[in-house]
């Protein structure tokens, strides 16, 4: 009798770089939201290990050291949001429609698992090298939605003011909810995303 | 021959208790820079101490261990906001005017040392008691800034839509300059305060 290829006790190359690859995510899973929850400080690798059933060597073996994963976190959470800029770029409309598509996924990925660990990560918790990576992509993100707001601004439909201080006023709206949105909460990220970007759009202000 | 009072070396009560004020105020001022600049965990009394040329003893004698120290520049900082609402019932004009000059005073805040700490302590800093204190008197300033806001709605001034949600998209934009803004940057945190406020005010779409 011949077995068939699937019922084979040995793995492939390729199963096994899909499971090593499945066995990184669980753990980085499971790591940003123990830093999410508890902080990068008082988040203990061997805590993370237990919620694995695994053992802290394990993590060390696929991740490197607590820095290390929490780098890798950062580094997806902020791969998120570059695609947001990509994305964005290619909506239809006005810039300020552009603009608005992009700050809805910003939103929306600050209240995720991997965002809010960006937002929440602060410099001040790294080595000077991890420091300076997390400032690096951070500002391609701030670029990326400076760029949108200045393209909307030339095309008439975003009022003219600093494009540098708009930016930080809505990124910093728009960040907050990394530090009070509980996951699970009454509304959707999706929801508070929506209505934040209006209220952004049209101001305390009413409309006449 | 009689000394004048001024010149007794024996110090009266209210000398005595001059400088034990001006003393701990000196402590608080050093700490919360040091919080600021370094997170508090990074912090550690001894370098607060040493800053001043003091033993930490003689910090444990003014004010207490490390979370003292913290709560202690935290109710510092949460006075400051608590006046800003009082000043904002008192100021003329309708609910939106209020509510501006409130949301004005409340960015000032969060740049200045005592604020940005107010901001900076998470919680997760805190032992049970600190985290339950902290979020208690925050608690009052946010419901501060709703009834504003329900104020300015209600006599038409402000534009109808979730006040919970504004209050949050308003004070995340004004909390997070908490968290860029460097004392002594180009501008002034009065003028950071006043173009943050005018654009959340007129918001992103031009009026016409």
């Amino acid at each position: 009798m011949q077995l068939e290829n699937t019922e084979s006790p040995f793995r492939t190359r390729e199963q096994k770089a899909e499971e090593r690859s499945a066995k990184r995510q669980a753990v980085l899973l499971a790591a940003v939201r123990m830093f999410n929850e508890r902080g990068f400080h008082a988040t203990l690798l061997d805590d993370v290990a237990a919620s694995l059933g695994i053992s802290k060597p394990t993590i060390y073996h696929y991740l490197g050291n607590k820095e290390q994963v929490l780098l890798e976190c950062v580094a997806i959470g902020l791969e998120q949001f570059l695609d947001a800029v990509e994305e964005a770029h290619q909506a239809p409309g006005m810039g300020l429609d552009r603009l608005r598509h992009f700050l809805r996924r910003y939103a929306e990925i600050n209240m995720d698992d991997f965002g809010r660990c960006v937002i929440r990560t602060g410099v001040e918790a790294l080595s000077p090298e991890g420091a300076q990576s997390l400032r690096e992509r951070k500002r391609r993100i701030d670029k990326a939605m400076r760029d949108l707001i200045e393209d909307g601004m030339a095309d008439g439909s975003i009022a003219r003011t600093d494009p540098k201080m708009l930016a930080f006023t809505v990124a910093g709206a728009l960040n907050w909810p990394a530090r009070w949105h509980a996951p699970g909460g009454e509304l959707s990220a999706a929801d508070i995303a929506r209505q934040m970007v209006d209220i952004l759009t049209e101001g305390l202000a009413p409309r006449t």
